[in-house]
This record gives structure tokens, C-alpha cells and sequence, in this order.
């Protein structure tokens, strides 16, 4: 028997590009509600906490919960909680620290017992990199949110936490924890929090590596919209094939969602 | 027959620490030179240019021409010299930017066909590490002056140029073009600039992996001097086998120079 699917949802590129909502996209929402569909809304973000990007999504139009959000930042003040330990020493940008500081995680120069770094922009100075290298080597462990390479800012391409975070490997000779995509042990917990399993579960993203890869590898389905970074053409060349090509989040409506396949 | 020897010295660890000559040093440069050995000075120094380095080196006693100076900086600017082309893009810190301009290299900041890394300390801020890999992507080339990892700064362990380099190189999927040590066209650059041969040759250095294994992986003899940041413990530990292991370069005029092997 065919089973009913559950979908994680990517926010760049699938809901919204820059300031604005694609079109379609807070209707698709809409529809997944209303027939009842379990969801998660996933994000390698980690430029502002969970509560900032909500209030994003609702000014633009989403009917969606906070607690439907699961991000790089939060599911790592998690991951940190889980260890017993909670001293951290943070090199982000904006409030994301808010979500460490909602698990109990306590932000310190003293001694952390992790390093964790996301896409801190013009927080990446040499100073914090350097502490952070040396905490490094007195045993913090080291975590990356997210191991993106460059996203494309209003002014041109930016780079995120992913080479600043080579940088530290580099230095250290230490292997980095990722958490966000396309960390499987991150889809996974996705997963757990609406109790889905992966072979029933659908994830909707821009990104041919981080989200498409990242979910079939998982035992998932993963169905690429081109309303984002990656177009029809990137999806023809690449040797990642995703279950379904589709020109943004709205086309879900006229698709049979079932897995076909056992 | 057996031949006479050339020598490679390296400078920060065998000639002095920090800022005070190893004891002997001076002498021995002057017994290289009293019995006509040919030598030249190698440095991955990239804080500083070639006449501020010989100037230090002169203040703490040492009679070294600033020609037998054989420094990354250098080396770096006449590579690209040797391309044809001219612009530059530096990553630096102090005044190296010196040995560029004595090359005829000009810094620039529109389309430059190099970006180049050195140890530029606070000078590795996320605008110009952004600018770096927006250039590399237009099409410029990235050298790396040095691929350290860290050095002892009075105030502990910083980070070099390397952690910065493998940045740059997770970002864009591009390699560095290495130029300083362990580098085998560094070391046969500075050869080619006393007419020597690598067989011929003994590096002097106190690191075993850039000094005594790039020696060896270059076809010279590589002694290793325990006056600088390896000890004897660490040369018995390692697969790096120095062919001779000094407690500093003093330790030299006791030797028999001449190479027995073929």
C-alpha cells in the first residue's frame, strides 16, 4: 500500500528569494495544512534566530508556526544540550546567539567547551578566529552549522561559514560536526519531530547537493523547484537526479505524492 | 670523488628566536663564508619585506647581504613577474608589499590576474577575504606565499596564511599555487640563484616537515636543528628521518660537510 508522504520543506529559494515570497509558495503551505500533510520548514540559516525568520515568514505572507522551523542554530543549541556541556564560544552574526541562549547554552571566552560557527559575515575577524583556533587545540570541539560555501548577497557573492570553517579544520587538523544540511543526522531529527520516516518523506529544495543529494542519501525523495539557485538546465547536467523537477513549490497541487515505489 | 657543499639556511628557529640570536649563529654564518661555501638564507617570513628582515637581521649581529636573502615574498613576486602579468590582489601585512613593488607588481584592486596570500594577521578581514574570492572566481590565479599553519606570537598560537588559503580553496574549488617552503621550485629557485645542486646541498632548518622532509623530497641533505620549534624527541618520533640532527647550527664546524653518497 502506498503510504501517505510527509515533506521537509527548504525556506530559501522554495518559499521566498531575497525580500520576496515566489509565487504560489504560501497557497502550497496552505494546501499541505489543509490536507493534513506532517511538515517541517528546514534552513541552513544561521544568520538570525528561529523567532527572527518566523516574523520574516509571516510579514511575507506564511501561515507558519514557529515551532514548524527547524534550523541550523537551533538544532545545534540541541545538539549541544545533548552533550551534558553547555559552555560555547560562538562566532555568528545578528541574534542567532538566542537560540543557544533558549536551550541553556552559555555564550564564553573562558574555557568552551565548543566552537561553533556559522555565517558570521564581518564577525570572522582574525581576533575570534584565532581564539577560536586556540580553543580548538585546548579541546573545544569544533561544530559548523552550516558548511555552505558562498551565498549571493545584494552586493555580489558573500562567503558563508563553510571556508572559514576549512580555515579551522585546516589549522587544527580537526574534522568539524556539521548539523545543518546536508548533515543526515539534521534530516533525521527533522524527522523525528514530526515522527516521519525518510521513505515516505519528500524534501522540497533549491540545491542539487545540499538538499536533493543530501535527501535521497538519506532514503528520502527529493524533488528539486528551479525557483531558486539551480534552473532545468543544472538539474540535466548534474549526475544527481531528482525525483521530481518542478518550477517552484506551487506545482506540488497537481502531482500524485504517493511513493510509488516500496 | 665527494663534492663540496651549498647550503639552504633557514632563518626564524636557526639563526634566532623571537628577537634574539641563537647562540653561535653569527659564527657560524661567518665560517660559511671564510671557507667560500656557497649559501643563501630561506625564509617563509611573510610579515615583513626583504630589506626589513635584512635589517634585523644585521641589528642582531649577523653579516648576511641582503642578496643572499632568499624569501617567499620575494620569490612570489618574481613568479609573477614571469607570467607576464601584473596585477595583484595582496593578502599582507607591514610592509611586504615592498618586495612586489621592486618587482614592478602593481596592487591593485580592480581585476587582478593574482590574488596572493601571506601571514597577514589582522589583515585577514572578511571584506578582503570576500574580495579574494570574487577576484578568483573572475578568473584570477591564487597564490599562496606559505601554507603554515601557525606560529609562537608573544601572545600564543596564531594563525598563519595556510588556514586562510585552504578558505579560499574550499570556497572557489581551486587550488593554491604554493610558492614558499616546502615548495620544491622554491627550493630549486634559490639553487638556481648560487648555481647549486640539490645533491649538493644541505638544507638547515627546524621544522621537520617544511624544512628537513622538503629537503629530502627536493634531492637534498636536510639537517635538522633543535634550536627552534622541533626537539630531539619529536625528530625520534617522526617517519621524517634529518640526516643529521644539530642543537643548533653552531654544531656545524664540527661536521665532515661533503656528501659520501653518490
Amino acid at each position: 500500500m502506498a503510504s501517505r508522504p510527509s515533506f521537509l520543506v527548504d525556506i530559501n529559494g522554495v518559499l521566498y528569494t531575497g525580500n520576496k515570497p515566489i509565487a504560489g509558495a504560501a497557497e502550497a503551505v496552505d494546501f499541505l495544512r489543509d490536507n493534513d500533510y506532517s511538515f517541517r520548514f528546514i534552513s541552513n540559516a544561521t544568520q538570525s534566530c528561529r523567532a527572527t525568520l518566523h516574523k520574516k515568514l509571516k510579514s511575507l505572507g506564511f501561515d507558519i508556526r514557529e515551532k514548524e522551523l527547524f534550523t541550523a542554530p537551533v538544532a545545534t543549541a540541541r545538539y549541544i544540550k545533548k552533550t551534558g556541556m553547555k559552555r560555547c564560544f560562538l562566532i555568528t552574526t545578528g541574534d542567532v546567539y538566542k537560540d543557544f541562549k533558549k536551550e541553556g547554552i552559555v555564550q564564553t571566552d573562558k574555557r568552551p567547551d565548543h566552537v561553533v560557527i556559522g555565517d558570521a559575515g564581518k564577525g570572522f575577524t582574525y581576533e575570534r578566529m584565532n581564539a577560536a583556533f586556540n580553543y580548538i587545540l585546548e579541546g573545544a570541539d569544533l561544530i559548523a552549522m552550516e558548511k555552505d560555501r558562498y551565498w549571493r548577497s545584494s552586493r555580489g557573492l558573500a562567503l558563508c561559514g563553510g571556508p572559514y570553517t576549512a580555515a579551522l579544520e585546516y589549522a587544527t587538523g580537526i574534522k568539524a560536526t556539521l548539523i545543518g544540511k546536508p548533515s543526515r543526522d539534521f534530516l533525521l531529527l527533522a524527522l523525528a519531530d514530526m515522527n516521519a520516516k525518510p521513505k515516505n518523506t519528500i524534501l522540497i529544495g533549491d540545491d542539487l547537493i545540499t538538499d536533493i543529494a543530501g535527501a535521497q542519501r538519506a532514503g528520502m525523495r527529493g524533488f528539486l523547484v528551479t525557483s531558486g539557485k539551480h534552473d532545468r538546465k543544472d538539474a540535466k547536467r548534474s549526475v544527481i537526479k531528482p525525483d521530481e523537477v518542478l518550477d517552484s513549490i506551487a506545482g506540488l497541487r497537481g502531482l500524485d505524492l504517493y511513493n510509488k515505489k516500496k
